[in-house]
């Protein structure tokens, strides 16, 4: 049984983040499927989908971390590509990935107590995002 | 109902990119599965496989990313094991991993339209790559 | 059809890894399902899931790479909030993130002979590690 659903999260540009996990959990337990997988995808090439425990400190630590590996204003071959300025979101996003895979029992996601599903924008401006949780299983 | 593809890639060695977008969704299309997931999975320890916009500037970018992270011509214990020169090629498919799984509907993949799903060459040497496509749903 | 397993592990703290691909072998052989996905998820947000050949010098070059990106002894802001010590911890395992779903048919894994399903642990100190194994197929 496959069960798929769309959520929209408006985003405030590289470094916002949005924690998922009460939308996915309401979304799998209002579901007829007890057990199964979700799958957390996001729609485009410059956000990414991940776990982490959602509090402003490690969301801010794993941005740091972008920035070291992937600077904002570092030099991008696919700015001259289309003068645009989201070349590290584009590396950000490509290298997280843009979705996570949850198993769920019982109609109950099987996440630990300080891991939550995140949402990551990395675009340099806002951006309305479309979420699909895909839901696999009996 | 679940549907297992394969399909074979010749790659140039550390730094090439094969866009799968085309043929994830033909395969997709083609199947008698209208909804569900699709796992794209490279077998081997040395690519990997997301989501990215398949451009040169944005390929190049993400390789010149894990150039900085994990660079070609570092020291690494792997290279001491077997004389081989790869260490770079397997740190980097371990960090971006070897699967991307991406919802369908309808017979559709819910990509951005500038998102494609992509294979990463991280050896440094030519590889005939076989990538697995795995079609879960109804 | 829906089959979950578990799988514990005991760790010894950061940079200790450890290699599921006989658990999950043999849990995938031993079900009913003959082909499908099975995903390997690590419960908790301080400890990740990849592939990669699991060697002790390419282990050692992941752990290499995740203290070059992500310094245990760096400047964490979830150090402020806690007390804790384990902001690299986060960090690194919202990178590689908590799974890996892997492909099967026929009873078998469809990894490369030279590719394992491995267990990083991030985090300070050992932990006991609740590994999830979701197998969905036919």
């Amino acid at each position: 049984m496959v069960i798929t659903h769309r959520h929209e999260v408006s985003t405030g540009g590289q470094g916002d983040a949005h924690d998922l996990t009460a939308v996915v959990t309401r979304t799998v337990a209002e579901s007829r499927i007890r057990s199964g997988t979700v799958t957390v995808f996001v729609v485009g090439s410059t956000a990414g989908v991940t776990t982490i425990e959602f509090e402003p400190g490690a969301v801010h630590d794993l941005n740091a971390l972008f920035e070291r590996c992937a600077p904002r204003d570092g030099d991008y071959r696919h700015h001259l590509r289309w003068g645009d300025d989201n070349g590290s979101s584009h590396v950000r996003a490509a290298l997280l990935g843009p979705s996570v895979v949850v198993p769920f029992e019982d109609g109950k996601l099987l996440l630990g107590t300080w891991q939550q599903i995140a949402l990551f924008e990395f675009d340099t401006r806002p951006r309305q995002r479309e979420i699909v949780m895909q839901i696999v299983g009996d």
